[in-house]
């Protein structure tokens, strides 16, 4: 998305499929609502990204919501939960015990209440760097933190599929800590596509759009949801990013890697809506995408929990789009669908 | 299942895990009708299973349905369907090109309609004979002779998990062939057991009866579906394979590992009922296992197809077993739920 990389075959290529590291808090300590991630100072949060290979470019943030935008994609930091979703060849697994310990020190965090780890099968994994080459190698470095991580490939390991690492401990060994963060409803929804319409991927190059704010609005990103206060960046000569918040901690982001031969946007938002369908439909007639993964995450309190049962009925999205695959995993505190969709005919 | 395998390192072990192929075979020949497996020559099955390294060793039949009792598991040939479910270090998909040239030559089917190729993780995956050694391996094998095949890891990877291979074509490139088997209600549940109970095992030893009959009777095993007319058999020294066929060719077959360090039993059946939980509960209470899968395929037409809404409701089964995983996967003809269970306290 941000610069491209040069190959040793001397051949322009950029992994715009991001790694996504979701990380909720938790403290048995009784002082525990002062705790807060914010407090870990800027300077910290910046050494961090350097083992991660990026670094902030820009900042907006609300009452309830820290948002950074990347060299490579965007951080999310909350009251309790972190966020960090980085493309290219970055390292993001590298800063997860330095994370930990940032956590505690800083902001009273004693424990991870719950973690997710997730990405697309890469378009070049001979490109990536430990331990990010093979998803193996992030279950084995995961494993070796957290003693309740299962990890999971949904969609067919042979063609387009989306790797998760999460932790599932017996219930019996987790009582719920009251007041913390599981007892609110809680969702995520993230498309990932590749296969772009050119001519809707030359609007995020600086040969057509001066700046981030042109680009979302030439692209209509500030209609997909509207009323959130939008950081954007077109980079030079190309690629695209943009953080949206609104109030209660909600977010969108969008990252875009243009280029015709790997094109790929990701979008991800966490916004309550009966159903996830129309926002869906508002992304995909965006970008039109020649194939596309939908993933959402949701909790029993969601409001988005009939999604997956609509996405279950219908072969098709929007007539344009085949479904190729569609499954759904139960988690103790989560629901997750997965579907994959290519473009008609494909 | 067999006889025990003497490893290198002088430990007895046994791998009880089988691979599981199952292929619906038609032909767009109009004379298409008169097309049956079963017109295989028994000496071309034998040279097939030689390939697979394994051997016949016992037989019964009913009007539809041809059931074989194999020194490692079981082969069950129907009129258009084929079962091969071979355990310990057997190579099946080693027999996939002579079975296509065998199914044309002989009984007439010049196509594959649909393929299943499935299989636990493995206990000793480092004591497999190529290409049975990796997913990969298997999968790659497959990817050769099938271009629409996906292939599918549900449950964690870094635990328990199971792996399934089938076709996946566009449905307006695999056009319906009328008259054929895929407008028959289908269904199979599969439960793989591990870690069971000592004193039920010791049954399926020389020591505690003479013969598959007396093991078949003692252990209960005739009453889990009645009414199937049995072929049973108990290995020198311990270890026991049964199929039982019925009418309509619905069949049931269970394969048993005694041995406590690596004690296995298989079950599988396609008889059709509303709701496979009973069948599920009298399997258990038979085999009482400390860990184990269920997976049920179903197509549209199933009378099976509530108990994967039946089983996602439970986060126990019986009491006695914590759910830890449960997934859906919906296929253009079949839905599978697979879930995984160990017991309580585990």
């Amino acid at each position: 998305m941000a610069s491209d990389e040069t190959m040793s075959d001397g051949v322009q290529f950029f992994e715009g499929v991001e790694k996504l590291l979701e990380i909720w808090f938790t403290t048995s300590d009784c002082n525990g609502k002062a705790s807060d991630l914010r407090k870990i100072p800027r300077s910290k949060l910046e050494s961090l990204l350097k083992i991660v290979r990026c670094e902030i470019i820009s900042f907006v943030k609300n009452e309830q919501i820290d948002a950074y935008v990347l060299s490579e994609s965007s951080m999310f930091v909350s009251k309790s939960r972190f966020i960090l979703k980085t493309c290219g060849t970055t390292t993001p697994l590298l800063c997860l015990q330095p994370l930990l310990l940032l956590a505690e020190q800083y902001a009273g965090f004693t424990e991870v209440e719950d973690l997710f780890y997730s990405r697309k099968s890469y378009k070049r994994p001979d490109l990536q760097v430990s331990p990010h080459q093979h998803f193996d190698q992030e279950v084995a470095l995961l494993d070796s933190l957290f003693p309740d991580g299962v990890a999971y490939c949904l969609g067919a390991v042979n063609r387009d599929c989306w790797y998760l690492y999460t932790l599932n401990p017996l219930p019996q060994r987790h009582p719920q800590i009251p007041g913390l963060s599981t007892t609110d409803a809680d969702q995520t929804l993230e498309i990932l596509m590749t296969d772009l319409d050119p001519d809707v991927m030359a609007i995020f190059t600086k040969v057509e759009c001066l700046n981030g704010t042109e680009a979302t609005k030439k692209a209509g990103i500030d209609k997909i949801i509207p009323n959130m206060t939008i950081d954007d960046f077109l980079f030079e000569p190309c690629g695209y990013s943009m953080n949206g918040v609104s109030k209660n901690g909600y977010y969108m982001t969008i990252h875009i890697t243009p280029e015709p031969d790997f094109s790929y946007v990701s979008f991800e938002t966490n916004v309550p809506v009966s159903s996830y369908k129309e926002i869906i439909g508002r992304v995909l007639d965006t970008f039109l995408p020649g194939k596309f993964t939908v993933t959402v995450f949701n909790n029993q309190l969601s409001p988005t929990k009939d999604t997956s049962k609509e996405l279950l009925c219908l072969n098709q999205f929007g007539n344009r789009w085949d479904r190729r695959d569609i499954q759904q995993i139960s988690f103790k505190n989560y629901d997750l669908m997965y579907a994959f969709y290519t473009k008609f005919p494909s």
